[in-house]
């Protein structure tokens, strides 16, 4: 693409219209070099015009086990919202989405309601097997669907190795969804959920399950209390709540509890220090990452630092001097 | 020191000489940069005659609240670990001791008769406000400590900031200590915690306390139930038990359930597996604080670092991309 088409491309983003976002999306996941160069002046372009980084859109992370009922909940909840006269998009992170070949999240089936919907935008998670490069070209994303003004963005994540961690920190709200089960069956949250979580949805309270869900909420309940609270969270958050994407019993009260939880966070400010705080983690990570290739992959660093990985280990040297030698090396030879 | 000096030195640490030991923790504390460059030669001698990174050595992490009783709880289980002949080291970590002035830690009157013991040496935690320093000073006196003959090095922090994942990162064992609370008392463990815990031992089982203590642990029980047990960790933990050093109730409990997780770790290969993890951690930390110092220390770096932090917040610019115009100003400039 050519600086002129990248232009129009822009102004169609901005415009909302659905292919160009479409083909917007498709050109910043493209690892390809002269692609990343187009992508850069794409963001620049909508970055120029879109204002301060969308300071009205809600980015809702939601995590859940494979079979725990994303598709449903979203689907459920996102036709409220549309209902609402809200603009919905969904993107999809899964990092094993390029080792398994087909994703269950790229899978067309999947929220057939909500996708046919013209408030509603559903984007399968970019089959890359490197987390890193996911969570770029994911926040990527979420900055072209807000250009095309989707003001709710809802990033999903099957919960493979860090991908929570990584979605909680490209969101303003962290939810996790989560089976209703008791003993045994309760496989337990992976460590480090508990602590990004803003909600814990109890999903598929209905039927024969709905005295489970209350219990397992309740257990969740009781599991939050032990945690401190949120420095600037009113009361009551991180809750936990129970709901049915079949009876559609407890959607309001989630998108209450994450409306109150917004509303408390942006009155507080909370909520623009955290995408502030956010996008300098990310440009720091960039920073350090490239700065640490830059380093590892000059000729004489490279060697020195497994000889000097096995000297650390073995308590030879501390990390730090160890550090300063190859940082030596790397400015001796540069 | 000389470099005969220092090589006298490392020999005493070696034989166990207390002051020879006490001394090489103050020279490893000092930031003068004669001192590290010493230090860095102290560490090279000890760990070139010291065998393998003290293999049989445990290291065992420890946190509170200030009023939870620590220091009577680690003075209750010394005692008891000394006299089963063994030797333990008890270092602290307290980043908040430089803004106090005079810390907490670093009271004469704790552990009075642990203190006395000859196979017991009590340090306080070095006066550094910054926490990156405090964890290579402390990295730094374990490796001492265990030159010196103590198996048991035992770290305690009182949990200000991110102290307690920090010395998770540098002990093979972590444990949390907390006061019998219920209901309202209950302030809830700061997040993160619950994660990295092995052991949350509520402190103050007696007396009154009593049933409030034991009610406490199941509550701490359940919740760590919720959480999916760690990879190659025994049924059973993390384990939440109840304890008091006035009593001494408990405090075998304790010792057992960590010698019961030690052993299965070592038998797993889990131990070396962590401490390699560790070492490796360290260095790659101190290799990007390293790189990104030298980037962005680099004239005509630091001013476009500021800049371009604004337009990543705002969305003008991808963080990768800034990240590229701030490493080919530093390649430019070099």
């Amino acid at each position: 693409m050519t600086s002129p088409d990248i232009a129009d491309l822009a102004i169609r983003v901005m415009a909302g219209e659905r292919r160009a976002l479409a083909r917007a999306i498709t050109l910043v996941e493209s690892t390809r070099k002269d692609h990343r160069i187009q992508s850069d002046e794409l963001l620049q372009r909508i970055g120029r015009d879109n204002s301060v980084a969308a300071p009205k859109s809600l980015r809702i992370g939601l995590s859940g086990t494979p079979g725990v009922g994303k598709s449903t909940f979203i689907e459920a909840l996102g036709m409220r919202l549309v209902a609402r006269g809200l603009k919905i998009a969904v993107l999809a992170v899964d990092p094993s989405s390029a080792r398994s070949g087909g994703s269950i999240l790229g899978d067309k089936t999947r929220m057939e309601l909500l996708s046919r919907q013209s408030n509603a935008f559903i984007r399968p998670s970019p089959s890359q097997s490197e987390l890193g490069g996911v969570a770029r070209r994911t926040r990527e994303a979420i900055r072209l669907v807000e250009a095309a003004g989707f003001d709710i963005v809802l990033v999903e994540t099957v919960g493979v190795g860090q991908s929570e961690t990584m979605v909680s920190e490209m969101t303003d709200i962290f939810t996790l969804l989560i089976a209703p089960a008791g003993g045994d069956e309760l496989q337990g949250v992976k460590r480090g959920i508990m602590e990004i979580a803003d909600l814990i949805v109890i999903n598929k309270a209905d039927g024969a399950l709905a005295p489970v869900a209350r219990s397992t909420m309740s257990d969740y309940a009781g599991a939050l209390r032990l945690l401190r609270k949120r420095e600037g969270d009113p009361e009551g958050f991180p809750r936990a709540l129970t709901t049915s994407s079949v009876t559609g019993d407890g959607l309001d009260e989630v998108w209450a509890a994450i409306t109150e939880l917004d509303a408390w966070r942006r009155a507080s400010s909370h909520h623009t220090a955290r995408r502030a705080a956010q996008s300098r983690l990310w440009l720091s990570r960039a920073l350090e990452r490239g700065a640490v290739e830059m380093v590892t992959r000059h000729p004489g660093v490279a060697g020195a630092l497994r000889d000097l990985e096995a000297d650390v280990a073995q308590g030879r040297l501390s990390a730090e001097a160890a550090a300063d030698q190859l940082l030596a090396a790397f400015r001796a030879e540069e």
